[in-house]
C-alpha cells in the first residue's frame, strides 16, 4: 500500500493501554493551520459526550486537531464522561499548542465504562511526538474495534490548475446502518474551500455512499463523518454552484464510496458485498424504504451466506416495506439473471442464479414498475461469524 | 400431553408427500356445522392467494373447514397459484360436502415454487378420511415447518352456566415479527359469540399476543390467525360489551399469550424468550417502538446469546428508535439488577447481571421517566443455529 499524504497534515497513531491487546488505540490527526471543517454526527438519540462537544465546535466551521481512542466509546458515562472528553481536548490542545476549541475528540467501543483517563491522557502526549506526515496509516489503525483490516482511500483532482488531493479512513464494522449514524470517517484534503460549499460538498457525498450502506441495521452512539479542508494545495477559493464545486464533490464522493464499500466489506464476519437496486419507484423514499427492508432483513442476509437465490424471502421483505406495490409488476434478477417475472417465481433459472450467488459480490435487481425513481444500498451477509463476534465481543 | 378436544370439531393431520422429510404436510379442520369466524392476516403487500381467497371468505363471517399445507407457501406463484388454492377449496367441500365458500386455505412454506397439487389434492382425500375430534394433535403437527415442536394450548372457562372450551394452536418460527404478518394461528371454540364480539376478542387478544413478539423480524406472505366459535357448547350468545364477553377475552388472550410464547422459544436456533419492557414512555407508540427496536436489534440479540449482559447495546438501539428522550432519566434492569441508573452505566452491578442472562427467561425493563405508558415485546436470541438454519433451509 502506498504511503497516503495530505500535505499540512501529520498524523499517529500509537497503542497507549486502552486496549487489552495491546493493539493501537489512539490517534491524532493535525493540520499545520487550523481547517474549514464540516461534519455529520450520528442521529442516536443518545450520544457520546465526545460527539457533544464535537458537534458543538464544528458550529464554528475551523478545526486543527481530532484526537481518536479506540476501544471504548466514552458514552453512558454520565458527568464524568464529558468531563473526560473535554479533557482529552485539553491534553490535545495543550501538547499542539493551541486553542482547545480547535480540538474534536472522538471515542469509539464499549459502551457504559469510563475511559481510562491516565492511559487516555499519556497516549496523547506521545503520539503528539510521533505527528508525521508519512504516519496515515498508523492513524487508520488506531480508529479500528472489531475491524478486520484497516480502510483508507484517496484520490486527487485539479482545480484551478492545482492539484488538490483528498483521504480519507474510516473505522466501523457492526453497528453499520444508514443515516449517519454509523462509523469514524475522517476526510481529508489540502484544498482551499470555504465553509458553505464544504458543508454541501459533505452532505451531498455521504448520501449515496455512507449513507447507503448497512451491515447489521444497528446505529451507534459515537458517529462521526468529519471533513476537513486545511488549503496548503493553494487553489483558487472552491464556493457553491461552480465547476470546481463538482469536480470536488465528484472526488470526494470516489473516495467515500470506496470507504463505504470497504465498510461492508468489513461488516462483521460478512463474506459477501451485495447492492440492492430498486428500480420503477414512485418515489425516492419508495425506493429507499424497499431498498433498506431487503438489505436489512436478516432471512435474506443468511440466504446469501448459503448462497441461496431465495427470492421468496426478497419478495417478502419488498412487501413489507410500507410501500403501496403492485405485485404482478414485480420483476426481481440476480445480476443479469431474472428470478421473478411480473410477481412470479421463474424456478427453472434456479440454477444459473446459484452461480451468480456463489460470487463475492453481485446486484439484486428490484423493478417495481411503478416509476422511474431508484436507489441503491449495499449490505452484507449475515454469517456464523457475525455470531461469533457479537456475542464474545466482551467475554 | 392430554387430547385436546372441542366438541363440534374434528380434525386431521397427514404426510402426503409435499416435504421430502415425509413427515406430516397436510391438515384439516373441520366443524359439524358452519362456525362463526374472524380472521388476521398478514400486513405485508405481498400475499399468497391462500390468503386473498381466505380474506374474501371471512368477510361474511361463516367458516366449516380449514385446509393448511406445509412445506409450499403458494406465493409468488401467478395465476396459476390463485387457482391452486381454488382447488384446494373445491376438493375439500366436495369430499366434506360442504359448499367451497365456506372452507378458508391456508399454505405455509416456501416460496415461488407451484405446489404440487396432485399430492395436495389426493391429501385432501386422505386426510378427511381420518377426521377425528380426538386428532387435534395431528392437525397441529402438520402444519409445522422449520419448528422445532408443535405449539398448541387450550383453556376452558364458564359462561352463562355452560363450560366453554378454547384450543389454539400455531406455527411459526422464522418470519416471526409483530403486526399480523407472523405466523399461521387457529383458535377454536365451542362458545355461541356473535359476530361483532368475536371479531373484536380477537383483536384485543391478538394485540398483547401474536402482535407482541418477534424473532428476526421478517413478516410473511402467508399469516393468518383464525379464529372459529361453532355454539356446540349452548351458551347464551355472547355479544359486544358484556360480561361474558370480558370472560372469553381473558381466556383467549390467556391461550394466545401461551401459544405466543411458544413461538418465541421456539424462534428458529433461539435458546432464550427475553421479556423488552419499557416502562414511563409518554404514549403506547414510543414505548412499542422503543420496545421493537430493542428486540429487534442484531448486537442486542447475539449479546443475549452470548449471555452477556451488555446495556451499551441496549441503550443504543433505544436511541435510534425514532422516540425523544432524556437519556439521562433512563434506568435499566435486567429482571431486578439494575444495569444503568440516569442514564448511567453500572459497570459494578455487571457479575451480578451475567447471573441473570445465564437463565432462560427474563425482562430487560427500560424505564424512560417520561410519562406513564408502557409496553412489552418478547422477543428471542441470535445464535448460531439461526445462521444454520436459515442459510440450509433450501439447499
Amino acid at each position: 500500500m502506498p504511503t497516503i499524504k495530505v500535505p499540512g497534515f501529520k498524523f499517529a497513531g500509537i497503542a497507549c493501554g486502552i486496549k487489552k491487546s495491546k493493539k493501537k488505540d489512539l490517534a491524532l490527526v493535525f493540520s499545520e493551520r487550523p481547517a474549514i471543517a464540516a461534519a455529520l454526527f450520528t442521529t442516536n438519540a443518545i450520544k457520546s459526550p465526545a460527539v457533544l462537544v464535537g458537534m458543538d465546535r464544528v458550529r464554528r466551521g475551523k478545526v486543527q486537531a481530532v484526537v481518536i481512542n479506540s476501544g471504548n466509546a466514552n458514552a453512558c458515562t454520565g458527568a464524568q464522561g464529558s468531563r473526560d472528553a473535554d479533557a482529552m481536548c485539553q491534553r490535545t490542545a495543550s501538547v499542539l499548542g493551541i486553542a482547545p476549541t480547535l480540538v474534536i475528540p472522538s471515542s469509539t467501543g464499549i459502551i457504559g465504562v469510563p475511559l481510562p483517563m491516565e492511559k487516555v491522557l499519556g497516549g496523547i502526549g506521545a503520539a503528539a511526538s510521533r505527528l508525521s506526515a508519512a504516519s496515515f496509516s498508523d492513524a487508520a489503525e488506531a480508529i479500528l474495534t472489531t475491524d478486520r483490516f484497516p480502510k483508507v482511500s484517496s484520490a486527487k483532482c485539479v482545480i484551478g490548475g492545482k492539484t488538490v488531493r483528498i483521504a480519507g479512513m474510516v473505522k466501523g464494522a457492526g453497528m453499520i446502518a444508514p443515516n449517519m449514524a454509523t462509523m469514524l470517517a475522517y476526510i481529508l484534503t489540502d484544498a482551499m474551500v470555504d465553509l458553505p460549499c464544504l458543508r454541501h460538498v459533505l452532505r451531498e457525498a455521504a448520501d449515496p455512499t455512507f449513507n447507503s450502506v448497512t451491515v447489521d441495521g444497528d446505529m451507534s452512539t459515537n458517529d462521526t463523518v468529519l471533513f476537513l479542508a486545511n488549503g496548503f494545495a493553494q487553489n483558487p477559493p472552491i464556493t457553491r454552484g461552480t465547476r470546481d464545486e463538482a469536480i470536488l464533490l465528484k472526488t470526494v464522493r470516489a473516495v467515500m464510496k470506496k470507504l463505504a464499500l470497504h465498510l461492508v466489506s468489513d461488516g462483521e464476519g460478512g463474506t459477501k458485498v451485495v447492492e440492492i437496486r430498486v428500480e420503477g419507484a414512485k418515489t425516492i423514499q419508495d425506493a429507499s424504504k424497499i431498498a433498506n427492508s431487503v438489505a436489512r432483513s436478516q432471512l435474506v442476509k443468511t440466504a446469501f451466506y448459503g448462497e441461496d437465490p431465495n427470492f421468496g424471502r426478497i419478495l417478502c421483505a419488498v412487501g413489507y416495506a410500507g410501500v403501496r406495490l403492485q405485485p404482478e409488476r414485480i420483476d426481481i434478477f440476480f445480476d443479469r439473471v431474472g428470478v421473478v417475472r411480473k410477481g412470479r417465481g421463474l424456478t427453472a433459472r434456479e440454477r444459473k442464479a446459484s452461480q451468480v450467488l456463489k460470487r463475492s459480490t453481485f446486484t439484486v435487481k428490484i423493478r417495481l414498475g411503478l416509476g422511474n425513481e431508484s436507489k441503491s444500498i449495499w449490505t452484507s451477509d449475515l454469517s456464523h461469524e457475525y455470531v461469533r463476534i457479537n456475542s464474545a465481543y466482551r467475554t
